[in-house]
């Protein structure tokens, strides 16, 4: 039952982003994001699983899911999955997924009557990036749009920390916000930038039915030409004497007015 | 200039709970984190420093600021430090600092006339736990108790998120949550804690002028029996698929909200 050494050495190649962006492949881990793949319309290539996941129900209905999909299914050991795995402790199954690409203008023209669109720019730690995706899957974000700045969308710890929501949502990624949030405004959207220095209070604005909020760096936020892109600076109170919020936190704060205070 | 072994080992087993408990004491790194940490009533005990901070003016200011203190300070070599810093690439200071003991009372009997307490119950992440102690930072927070199941204050990775605000706010630890809960609505305090069923928008409630509210782990949220202790169960309205938000998230989201629904 053993992986031949070329199999494990092509698994093991998918932890580092070069061959990630080769293959157009990555890497989901655990039962709960394979079975968010595998409902999913993304490809599920491979799966390995331990023996013992089939002990679980949960691990037990995600199998008969895969057979019914063309997935390549492996049977492995902990200590064959422990040297490619990256989370402290394998979870018993890991899936190798085909990268999926979302066009811009598939995102931006869409049909509904109401589309809230988010931009990220230069976000550059993994969990905030896949915390972010996953408020935007909560507050029913339509699309993101990640700047070519930003950590990569498929790094293990962006996918992990999305909890699903990589699957749930459109994201373009390598997006040049600066071409394409022109063309946004084009189209009729109205461009929010959060701002610490924001002359708008978040929840005191109206955000019309196409809404494109931009969320910007750590440590320096949006960068000065998206900035002066932007239609409006909106800005969260403080009351206290904190230097910052976090980025993820901000995003999910701006973002729980918005349907509120929709048009 | 070579710092003893015995110095060397005292300082690496603060990177360990178990000493940390015993000599109630905790690490500081980084020129910002060591400026919140004089800046503020806690007690600098010792700071190790490399010859090149004084190359930067805050290294400078850092340093003069010090030697007014009764820090004791010691030059010292990066590779020294690299063998005891938590922090991917030591950032040429850190300090050892007295940790502080913020009894319950205190932070529950304030003479203001409004006091907005924050209660975390079994946060497990040192990231979450200190990002929200960032939050409770940026919205004026008064006080929180952090409850005995959660990740220690004084982990460096919560140290490091908390951005300084555990240098800025009231923080008990190790708090028995189910008394002391029961104890703050004797005192007039209405308890509100977090819930995806909660029956009642986090945007649609008064906060009264004594307001605690709780948040809890990030798989289980808030314990039954608090849940049951609370007077009012909100939720943050969901209009996607996500099946969660991150707990730092959704404090923010909340305590966005408390200032502007102050009855």
């Amino acid at each position: 039952m053993a992986l031949t050494k070329s199999r494990l050495k092509s698994l093991r190649e998918l932890t580092l982003r070069k061959y990630r962006d080769e293959r157009r492949q990555f890497i989901v881990e655990g039962v709960r994001l394979v079975q968010e793949a595998v409902a999913s319309d993304f490809t599920v290539l491979e799966v390995y699983h331990t023996a013992d996941i089939t002990d679980q129900p949960a691990g037990r209905a995600l199998l008969a899911r895969l057979a019914e999909k063309t997935a390549v299914i492996h049977q492995t050991s902990t200590r064959e999955m422990e040297v490619i795995s990256e989370t402290v402790s394998f979870q018993g199954v890991l899936a190798v997924v085909r990268q999926k690409q979302f066009a811009v203008d598939s995102i931006l023209t869409r049909r509904d009557t109401s589309s809230l669109i988010v931009a990220l720019d230069g976000v550059s730690d993994p969990g905030n990036l896949g915390t972010m995706i996953r408020t935007c899957d909560w507050f029913g974000v339509n699309g993101v749009l990640l700047g070519r700045n930003s950590v990569e969308l498929y790094n293990p710890k962006v996918v992990r920390s999305t909890m699903g929501g990589v699957f749930h949502l459109p994201i373009a990624g390598g997006v040049d916000l600066l071409s394409t949030i022109s063309r946004a405004k084009g189209m009729g959207y109205r461009t929010f930038v959060t701002d610490l220095k924001g002359e708008t209070h978040f929840d005191l604005v109206k955000y019309p039915a196409r809404s494109l909020v931009i969320f910007g760096n750590e440590a320096w936020g949006v960068s000065d030409q998206l900035k002066d892109l932007a239609d409006v600076h909106v800005s969260i109170r403080r009351y206290g004497a904190a230097e910052s919020l976090n980025v993820s936190v901000a995003c999910g704060v701006v973002l729980s007015a918005v349907h509120r205070l929709f048009e």
